[in-house]
Protein backbone atom coordinates (compact mmCIF):
# COMPACT_ATOMS: atom_id res chain seq x y z
CA UNK A 1 0.00 0.00 0.00
CA UNK A 2 1.43 3.65 -1.17
CA UNK A 3 1.54 6.10 1.77
CA UNK A 4 -1.13 9.28 1.78
CA UNK A 5 0.56 11.99 -0.20
CA UNK A 6 1.75 15.04 2.37
CA UNK A 7 1.79 19.14 1.26
CA UNK A 8 4.46 21.72 2.28
CA UNK A 9 4.09 25.14 2.00
CA UNK A 10 7.42 25.95 0.55
CA UNK A 11 8.63 29.38 0.81
CA UNK A 12 11.84 29.02 -0.09
CA UNK A 13 13.80 30.06 3.05
CA UNK A 14 15.70 28.07 5.06
CA UNK A 15 13.27 26.67 7.97
CA UNK A 16 10.61 24.96 4.79
CA UNK A 17 14.01 23.69 2.88
CA UNK A 18 15.07 22.64 5.94
CA UNK A 19 11.49 20.86 6.51
CA UNK A 20 11.64 19.19 2.64
CA UNK A 21 14.91 17.41 3.56
CA UNK A 22 13.25 16.28 6.63
CA UNK A 23 10.09 14.75 5.11
CA UNK A 24 11.92 12.96 2.79
CA UNK A 25 14.25 11.22 5.60
CA UNK A 26 11.63 11.02 7.90
CA UNK A 27 8.88 9.90 5.31
CA UNK A 28 10.72 8.46 2.59
CA UNK A 29 7.94 6.83 1.10
CA UNK A 30 5.64 9.59 0.58
CA UNK A 31 4.97 12.13 -2.21
CA UNK A 32 5.29 15.50 -1.17
CA UNK A 33 3.38 18.28 -2.87
CA UNK A 34 5.54 21.53 -2.75
CA UNK A 35 3.46 24.94 -2.80
CA UNK A 36 4.45 28.11 -2.46
CA UNK A 37 2.53 31.58 -2.59
CA UNK A 38 3.11 34.57 -4.73
CA UNK A 39 1.41 37.10 -2.75
CA UNK A 40 3.47 39.80 -4.63
CA UNK A 41 5.77 39.79 -2.66
CA UNK A 42 8.79 42.11 -3.31
CA UNK A 43 11.55 39.11 -2.50
CA UNK A 44 9.01 36.90 -5.12
CA UNK A 45 12.52 36.12 -6.45
CA UNK A 46 12.09 33.25 -3.63
CA UNK A 47 9.75 31.33 -5.20
CA UNK A 48 11.90 30.29 -8.32
CA UNK A 49 14.75 29.18 -5.92
CA UNK A 50 11.45 26.76 -4.02
CA UNK A 51 10.76 25.06 -7.10
CA UNK A 52 14.42 24.64 -7.66
CA UNK A 53 14.70 23.29 -4.26
CA UNK A 54 11.22 21.16 -5.17
CA UNK A 55 13.22 19.84 -8.09
CA UNK A 56 16.62 19.53 -5.99
CA UNK A 57 15.19 17.24 -3.04
CA UNK A 58 12.59 15.36 -5.44
CA UNK A 59 9.15 16.53 -4.06
CA UNK A 60 6.63 14.87 -6.12
CA UNK A 61 5.58 18.25 -7.75
CA UNK A 62 5.70 22.26 -7.00
CA UNK A 63 2.66 24.58 -7.65
CA UNK A 64 3.14 28.22 -6.61
CA UNK A 65 -0.49 29.86 -5.98
CA UNK A 66 -1.64 33.35 -6.03
CA UNK A 67 -2.92 35.35 -3.55
CA UNK A 68 -2.48 39.13 -4.56
CA UNK A 69 -2.12 40.85 -0.83
CA UNK A 70 -0.34 43.81 -2.47
CA UNK A 71 -4.10 45.84 -2.55
CA UNK A 72 -4.04 45.40 1.47
CA UNK A 73 -1.65 48.10 1.29
CA UNK A 74 1.24 49.69 3.97
CA UNK A 75 3.17 46.63 4.66
CA UNK A 76 6.84 47.17 3.03
CA UNK A 77 7.04 43.12 1.84
CA UNK A 78 4.14 43.79 -0.50
CA UNK A 79 3.76 47.81 -1.20
CA UNK A 80 7.39 48.45 -3.34
CA UNK A 81 6.34 52.49 -2.05
CA UNK A 82 7.72 51.57 1.61
CA UNK A 83 11.32 50.61 2.18
CA UNK A 84 11.99 47.32 4.02
CA UNK A 85 13.86 48.69 7.73
CA UNK A 86 17.11 47.02 8.45
CA UNK A 87 17.25 45.31 11.38
CA UNK A 88 19.19 47.81 13.47
CA UNK A 89 15.86 49.79 13.41
CA UNK A 90 14.19 47.46 15.36
CA UNK A 91 11.19 47.46 13.12
CA UNK A 92 10.54 44.04 13.02
CA UNK A 93 6.65 44.42 13.50
CA UNK A 94 6.55 46.29 10.73
CA UNK A 95 7.15 43.63 8.61
CA UNK A 96 4.23 41.77 9.82
CA UNK A 97 1.82 40.93 6.38
CA UNK A 98 -1.69 40.05 8.62
CA UNK A 99 -2.61 36.50 8.49
CA UNK A 100 -0.24 35.72 6.22
CA UNK A 101 0.12 31.92 7.56
CA UNK A 102 -3.92 31.86 7.54
CA UNK A 103 -4.22 32.94 4.09
CA UNK A 104 -1.34 30.65 3.42
CA UNK A 105 -2.38 27.78 5.34
CA UNK A 106 -6.38 28.70 3.58
CA UNK A 107 -4.74 28.18 0.21
CA UNK A 108 -2.81 25.03 1.07
CA UNK A 109 -6.07 23.70 2.34
CA UNK A 110 -7.58 24.33 -0.36
CA UNK A 111 -5.07 22.80 -2.83
CA UNK A 112 -4.89 19.71 -0.01
CA UNK A 113 -8.76 19.21 -0.71
CA UNK A 114 -8.42 18.87 -4.56
CA UNK A 115 -5.48 16.44 -4.16
CA UNK A 116 -6.68 14.19 -1.27
CA UNK A 117 -3.85 14.96 0.90
CA UNK A 118 -4.48 15.21 4.87
CA UNK A 119 -1.23 16.04 6.36
CA UNK A 120 -0.50 20.14 5.58
CA UNK A 121 3.46 20.81 6.79
CA UNK A 122 4.45 24.42 7.78
CA UNK A 123 7.72 25.56 9.44
CA UNK A 124 7.74 28.56 11.74
CA UNK A 125 10.18 28.36 14.06
CA UNK A 126 10.46 29.59 17.78
CA UNK A 127 12.18 32.87 16.84
CA UNK A 128 8.95 33.63 15.04
CA UNK A 129 7.21 32.93 17.96
CA UNK A 130 7.35 37.02 19.72
CA UNK A 131 6.80 38.71 16.81
CA UNK A 132 4.53 36.43 14.63
CA UNK A 133 1.66 35.50 16.66
CA UNK A 134 0.54 33.44 13.62
CA UNK A 135 3.89 31.42 14.26
CA UNK A 136 2.44 29.96 17.65
CA UNK A 137 1.17 26.37 17.93
CA UNK A 138 -1.98 27.65 19.62
CA UNK A 139 -2.72 29.36 16.50
CA UNK A 140 -2.47 26.58 14.47
CA UNK A 141 -4.46 24.27 16.96
CA UNK A 142 -7.69 26.41 16.39
CA UNK A 143 -6.31 26.71 12.10
CA UNK A 144 -6.16 22.86 12.59
CA UNK A 145 -10.07 22.59 14.46
CA UNK A 146 -11.06 25.29 11.43
CA UNK A 147 -10.17 23.00 8.90
CA UNK A 148 -11.62 20.06 10.30
CA UNK A 149 -14.91 22.03 10.32
CA UNK A 150 -15.00 23.24 7.22
CA UNK A 151 -13.63 21.28 4.58
CA UNK A 152 -15.61 19.88 2.25
CA UNK A 153 -15.88 16.56 3.40
CA UNK A 154 -15.90 15.34 7.01
CA UNK A 155 -11.98 14.24 7.83
CA UNK A 156 -9.40 15.01 9.92
CA UNK A 157 -6.89 17.30 8.51
CA UNK A 158 -3.69 17.59 10.39
CA UNK A 159 -1.44 20.68 10.28
CA UNK A 160 1.66 19.60 11.44
CA UNK A 161 4.69 22.27 12.41
CA UNK A 162 7.60 20.60 13.27
CA UNK A 163 10.13 22.78 14.04
CA UNK A 164 7.71 25.21 16.05
CA UNK A 165 9.51 24.63 19.29
CA UNK A 166 13.08 24.69 17.50
CA UNK A 167 15.33 27.58 17.21
CA UNK A 168 16.78 28.57 14.03
CA UNK A 169 19.55 27.79 14.73
CA UNK A 170 18.94 24.13 15.75
CA UNK A 171 17.12 24.37 12.28
CA UNK A 172 19.75 24.90 10.80
CA UNK A 173 22.00 21.98 12.53
CA UNK A 174 19.31 19.78 11.67
CA UNK A 175 19.86 20.62 7.74
CA UNK A 176 23.59 20.46 7.67
CA UNK A 177 22.95 17.22 9.21
CA UNK A 178 20.77 16.89 5.98
CA UNK A 179 22.91 18.39 3.27
CA UNK A 180 20.68 20.97 2.75
CA UNK A 181 21.51 23.04 -0.25
CA UNK A 182 21.08 26.17 1.44
CA UNK A 183 22.76 28.50 -1.70
CA UNK A 184 19.31 27.32 -2.98
CA UNK A 185 17.48 29.05 -0.36
CA UNK A 186 16.46 32.47 -0.49
CA UNK A 187 16.48 34.95 2.96
CA UNK A 188 16.68 38.71 2.18
CA UNK A 189 13.32 40.44 2.53
CA UNK A 190 14.85 43.18 0.04
CA UNK A 191 14.49 40.94 -2.68
CA UNK A 192 18.47 41.39 -3.43
CA UNK A 193 20.86 38.58 -5.03
CA UNK A 194 23.27 39.30 -3.51
CA UNK A 195 21.07 39.06 -0.20
CA UNK A 196 21.17 42.73 1.46
CA UNK A 197 22.73 41.07 4.54
CA UNK A 198 21.32 44.45 6.58
CA UNK A 199 17.50 43.14 6.59
CA UNK A 200 15.46 41.31 9.83
CA UNK A 201 15.74 38.18 7.98
CA UNK A 202 19.57 38.20 6.31
CA UNK A 203 20.65 39.41 9.87
CA UNK A 204 18.67 36.33 11.58
CA UNK A 205 20.29 33.67 9.00
CA UNK A 206 23.37 35.16 9.30
CA UNK A 207 23.37 34.85 13.00
CA UNK A 208 22.09 30.73 12.57
CA UNK A 209 24.50 29.94 10.77
CA UNK A 210 27.02 31.76 13.02
CA UNK A 211 25.83 29.76 15.82
CA UNK A 212 26.71 26.54 14.00
CA UNK A 213 30.06 27.60 13.86
CA UNK A 214 29.43 27.36 10.03
CA UNK A 215 29.74 30.48 6.65
CA UNK A 216 26.66 30.64 5.08
CA UNK A 217 27.19 29.28 1.02
CA UNK A 218 25.14 32.32 -0.32
CA UNK A 219 26.61 35.64 -1.60
CA UNK A 220 26.33 39.13 0.07
CA UNK A 221 26.34 42.62 -1.83
CA UNK A 222 29.34 44.78 -1.55
CA UNK A 223 28.54 45.66 1.36
CA UNK A 224 28.73 42.79 3.38
CA UNK A 225 26.75 41.46 6.19
CA UNK A 226 25.36 43.41 8.61
CA UNK A 227 27.72 43.04 11.97
CA UNK A 228 24.49 43.10 13.52
CA UNK A 229 24.73 39.30 14.09
CA UNK A 230 27.75 39.03 15.75
CA UNK A 231 26.33 41.56 18.59
CA UNK A 232 22.50 40.02 18.96
CA UNK A 233 22.50 37.14 21.03
CA UNK A 234 19.40 34.90 20.30
CA UNK B 1 -17.67 59.06 20.08
CA UNK B 2 -17.52 57.97 16.50
CA UNK B 3 -18.83 53.78 16.31
CA UNK B 4 -16.05 51.44 15.37
CA UNK B 5 -15.90 50.56 11.56
CA UNK B 6 -17.60 46.84 10.59
CA UNK B 7 -16.67 45.38 7.18
CA UNK B 8 -19.00 43.18 5.10
CA UNK B 9 -17.92 40.33 2.98
CA UNK B 10 -20.76 41.72 -0.05
CA UNK B 11 -20.50 39.14 -2.99
CA UNK B 12 -23.07 41.01 -4.96
CA UNK B 13 -25.90 37.97 -4.61
CA UNK B 14 -28.96 38.17 -2.51
CA UNK B 15 -28.03 37.02 1.29
CA UNK B 16 -25.23 39.82 1.39
CA UNK B 17 -26.91 42.47 -0.16
CA UNK B 18 -29.84 42.38 2.63
CA UNK B 19 -27.00 41.83 5.02
CA UNK B 20 -25.61 45.07 3.57
CA UNK B 21 -29.44 46.98 3.89
CA UNK B 22 -29.89 45.37 7.45
CA UNK B 23 -26.77 46.67 9.27
CA UNK B 24 -27.63 50.28 7.66
CA UNK B 25 -30.60 49.36 9.40
CA UNK B 26 -29.90 48.23 12.62
CA UNK B 27 -25.81 50.34 13.11
CA UNK B 28 -27.08 53.67 11.08
CA UNK B 29 -23.78 55.10 12.61
CA UNK B 30 -21.13 52.25 11.80
CA UNK B 31 -19.13 52.75 8.13
CA UNK B 32 -19.55 49.62 6.52
CA UNK B 33 -16.73 48.32 4.63
CA UNK B 34 -17.72 46.66 1.80
CA UNK B 35 -15.62 44.20 0.58
CA UNK B 36 -15.74 41.85 -2.51
CA UNK B 37 -13.61 39.27 -3.70
CA UNK B 38 -12.33 38.29 -7.35
CA UNK B 39 -11.79 34.51 -6.69
CA UNK B 40 -11.34 33.97 -11.22
CA UNK B 41 -14.50 32.69 -10.71
CA UNK B 42 -16.60 32.47 -13.51
CA UNK B 43 -19.76 34.68 -12.33
CA UNK B 44 -16.92 37.54 -11.40
CA UNK B 45 -20.02 40.06 -13.05
CA UNK B 46 -21.62 40.22 -9.17
CA UNK B 47 -18.43 42.21 -8.58
CA UNK B 48 -19.81 44.65 -10.45
CA UNK B 49 -23.30 44.01 -8.71
CA UNK B 50 -21.35 44.58 -5.41
CA UNK B 51 -20.18 47.81 -6.47
CA UNK B 52 -23.51 49.36 -7.77
CA UNK B 53 -24.78 47.77 -4.22
CA UNK B 54 -22.43 49.47 -1.77
CA UNK B 55 -22.74 52.96 -3.95
CA UNK B 56 -26.31 52.67 -3.75
CA UNK B 57 -26.93 52.02 0.08
CA UNK B 58 -24.18 54.45 1.28
CA UNK B 59 -21.26 51.72 2.35
CA UNK B 60 -18.43 53.88 3.76
CA UNK B 61 -16.21 51.81 0.88
CA UNK B 62 -15.98 49.12 -1.86
CA UNK B 63 -12.49 46.99 -1.92
CA UNK B 64 -11.84 44.08 -4.14
CA UNK B 65 -9.63 41.39 -2.53
CA UNK B 66 -7.84 39.17 -5.83
CA UNK B 67 -7.37 35.44 -4.90
CA UNK B 68 -6.63 33.47 -7.86
CA UNK B 69 -8.15 30.15 -7.18
CA UNK B 70 -8.25 28.69 -10.49
CA UNK B 71 -5.07 27.22 -9.96
CA UNK B 72 -6.79 24.96 -7.60
CA UNK B 73 -8.87 23.04 -10.86
CA UNK B 74 -11.55 21.14 -11.37
CA UNK B 75 -14.20 22.93 -10.06
CA UNK B 76 -16.88 24.63 -12.58
CA UNK B 77 -17.66 28.22 -10.54
CA UNK B 78 -13.23 28.46 -11.86
CA UNK B 79 -13.17 26.04 -14.22
CA UNK B 80 -13.94 27.72 -17.51
CA UNK B 81 -13.20 23.82 -19.13
CA UNK B 82 -16.26 22.36 -16.57
CA UNK B 83 -19.52 23.14 -17.33
CA UNK B 84 -21.89 24.61 -14.59
CA UNK B 85 -24.10 21.56 -13.55
CA UNK B 86 -27.98 21.87 -13.93
CA UNK B 87 -30.31 21.91 -10.74
CA UNK B 88 -31.77 19.29 -12.13
CA UNK B 89 -28.52 17.35 -11.80
CA UNK B 90 -28.17 16.72 -8.49
CA UNK B 91 -24.76 17.68 -8.68
CA UNK B 92 -24.78 20.92 -5.83
CA UNK B 93 -21.90 19.42 -4.31
CA UNK B 94 -19.48 19.72 -7.65
CA UNK B 95 -19.85 23.21 -7.36
CA UNK B 96 -18.40 23.28 -3.93
CA UNK B 97 -15.15 25.63 -4.36
CA UNK B 98 -12.61 23.96 -1.51
CA UNK B 99 -12.30 26.34 1.72
CA UNK B 100 -13.73 29.66 0.07
CA UNK B 101 -15.12 30.95 2.94
CA UNK B 102 -12.38 30.02 4.93
CA UNK B 103 -10.14 32.07 1.88
CA UNK B 104 -12.46 34.71 1.98
CA UNK B 105 -12.67 35.43 5.84
CA UNK B 106 -9.09 34.60 6.04
CA UNK B 107 -8.62 37.92 3.31
CA UNK B 108 -11.35 40.30 5.00
CA UNK B 109 -9.60 39.72 8.52
CA UNK B 110 -6.14 41.11 6.46
CA UNK B 111 -7.98 43.71 5.35
CA UNK B 112 -9.82 44.49 8.65
CA UNK B 113 -6.47 44.48 10.36
CA UNK B 114 -5.01 46.70 8.38
CA UNK B 115 -8.12 49.09 8.60
CA UNK B 116 -8.66 48.65 12.19
CA UNK B 117 -12.01 46.86 11.42
CA UNK B 118 -12.78 44.48 14.88
CA UNK B 119 -16.13 43.27 13.41
CA UNK B 120 -16.82 41.32 10.48
CA UNK B 121 -19.71 40.21 8.40
CA UNK B 122 -20.69 37.18 6.56
CA UNK B 123 -23.72 36.44 5.04
CA UNK B 124 -23.93 32.28 5.13
CA UNK B 125 -27.84 30.99 5.35
CA UNK B 126 -29.32 28.39 6.26
CA UNK B 127 -30.06 26.62 3.28
CA UNK B 128 -26.16 26.42 2.67
CA UNK B 129 -25.96 24.58 6.39
CA UNK B 130 -26.01 20.88 4.27
CA UNK B 131 -24.47 21.30 1.17
CA UNK B 132 -21.74 23.68 2.48
CA UNK B 133 -19.64 22.91 6.02
CA UNK B 134 -18.10 26.30 5.98
CA UNK B 135 -21.43 28.00 5.94
CA UNK B 136 -22.15 26.45 9.71
CA UNK B 137 -21.70 28.05 13.06
CA UNK B 138 -19.49 26.00 14.52
CA UNK B 139 -16.71 26.67 11.42
CA UNK B 140 -17.24 30.44 11.92
CA UNK B 141 -16.67 30.20 16.13
CA UNK B 142 -13.67 28.47 15.38
CA UNK B 143 -12.55 30.43 12.93
CA UNK B 144 -13.11 33.16 15.20
CA UNK B 145 -10.99 31.82 17.66
CA UNK B 146 -8.05 31.08 15.12
CA UNK B 147 -8.47 34.75 14.29
CA UNK B 148 -8.12 36.32 17.81
CA UNK B 149 -5.40 34.22 18.33
CA UNK B 150 -3.70 34.70 14.61
CA UNK B 151 -3.83 38.26 14.59
CA UNK B 152 -0.72 40.90 14.40
CA UNK B 153 -2.55 41.83 18.03
CA UNK B 154 -3.71 40.77 20.85
CA UNK B 155 -7.63 41.64 20.52
CA UNK B 156 -11.10 40.58 20.40
CA UNK B 157 -12.05 39.98 16.41
CA UNK B 158 -15.66 38.89 16.05
CA UNK B 159 -17.35 37.16 13.08
CA UNK B 160 -20.76 38.02 12.48
CA UNK B 161 -23.31 35.74 10.67
CA UNK B 162 -26.68 37.46 11.16
CA UNK B 163 -28.76 35.03 9.17
CA UNK B 164 -27.23 31.71 9.60
CA UNK B 165 -30.19 30.72 11.33
CA UNK B 166 -32.81 32.17 8.81
CA UNK B 167 -34.09 30.26 5.56
CA UNK B 168 -33.14 31.93 2.25
CA UNK B 169 -36.52 32.89 2.25
CA UNK B 170 -36.42 34.72 5.33
CA UNK B 171 -33.87 36.51 4.19
CA UNK B 172 -35.61 38.01 1.00
CA UNK B 173 -38.85 38.70 3.63
CA UNK B 174 -36.80 40.67 5.51
CA UNK B 175 -35.16 42.34 2.50
CA UNK B 176 -37.98 43.24 0.89
CA UNK B 177 -38.97 45.34 4.22
CA UNK B 178 -35.60 47.47 3.95
CA UNK B 179 -36.19 47.53 0.18
CA UNK B 180 -33.09 46.39 -1.31
CA UNK B 181 -32.88 46.66 -4.92
CA UNK B 182 -32.61 42.84 -5.72
CA UNK B 183 -32.84 43.93 -9.65
CA UNK B 184 -28.80 45.18 -8.47
CA UNK B 185 -27.71 42.08 -7.25
CA UNK B 186 -26.40 38.91 -9.12
CA UNK B 187 -26.76 34.96 -8.69
CA UNK B 188 -26.81 33.18 -11.26
CA UNK B 189 -23.37 30.62 -11.34
CA UNK B 190 -23.12 30.72 -15.40
CA UNK B 191 -22.26 34.53 -14.72
CA UNK B 192 -25.41 35.44 -17.54
CA UNK B 193 -27.24 38.38 -17.76
CA UNK B 194 -30.21 38.02 -17.80
CA UNK B 195 -29.91 34.81 -15.50
CA UNK B 196 -29.50 31.49 -16.69
CA UNK B 197 -32.65 30.45 -14.62
CA UNK B 198 -30.91 26.63 -14.49
CA UNK B 199 -27.98 26.41 -11.93
CA UNK B 200 -28.42 25.62 -8.34
CA UNK B 201 -28.40 29.34 -7.47
CA UNK B 202 -31.22 30.93 -9.84
CA UNK B 203 -33.46 28.49 -8.68
CA UNK B 204 -32.87 28.60 -4.86
CA UNK B 205 -33.35 32.47 -5.42
CA UNK B 206 -36.53 32.02 -7.63
CA UNK B 207 -37.64 29.62 -4.88
CA UNK B 208 -37.02 32.04 -2.36
CA UNK B 209 -39.04 34.95 -4.38
CA UNK B 210 -41.57 32.61 -4.51
CA UNK B 211 -42.15 31.95 -1.30
CA UNK B 212 -42.36 35.52 -0.57
CA UNK B 213 -45.41 35.75 -3.16
CA UNK B 214 -43.02 38.49 -4.79
CA UNK B 215 -41.93 38.40 -8.12
CA UNK B 216 -37.97 38.79 -9.02
CA UNK B 217 -37.06 42.09 -10.57
CA UNK B 218 -34.68 40.25 -12.57
CA UNK B 219 -34.33 39.51 -15.64
CA UNK B 220 -33.65 35.54 -16.86
CA UNK B 221 -33.31 34.46 -20.27
CA UNK B 222 -35.21 33.15 -22.94
CA UNK B 223 -35.62 29.68 -21.86
CA UNK B 224 -37.60 31.09 -18.92
CA UNK B 225 -36.65 30.52 -15.29
CA UNK B 226 -36.83 26.72 -14.51
CA UNK B 227 -39.65 24.94 -13.87
CA UNK B 228 -37.39 23.47 -10.77
CA UNK B 229 -38.42 26.08 -8.28
CA UNK B 230 -42.18 24.79 -8.36
CA UNK B 231 -41.83 21.36 -7.25
CA UNK B 232 -38.83 21.39 -5.06
CA UNK B 233 -39.63 22.33 -1.84
CA UNK B 234 -37.89 23.95 1.25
Amino acid sequence: MSSSPAELLLSGGMDSATCLWWLRDQLPDVDVHAVSIDYRQRHRVEIDYAAKLAARCGAHSHQTLQLDLSLLGGNPLTDPTVQVPAATDRQQAATVVPFRNLLFVSAAAAYAETHDIADIYIAPVRDDYEAYRDCRREFYDALETTLQLGGSIDRAVHLHTPFVDKWKSEVITLGLQLAVPYELTHTCYAGRRPACGQCDACVERLRAFKANHVDDPLAYDNNGPSREGERVGV
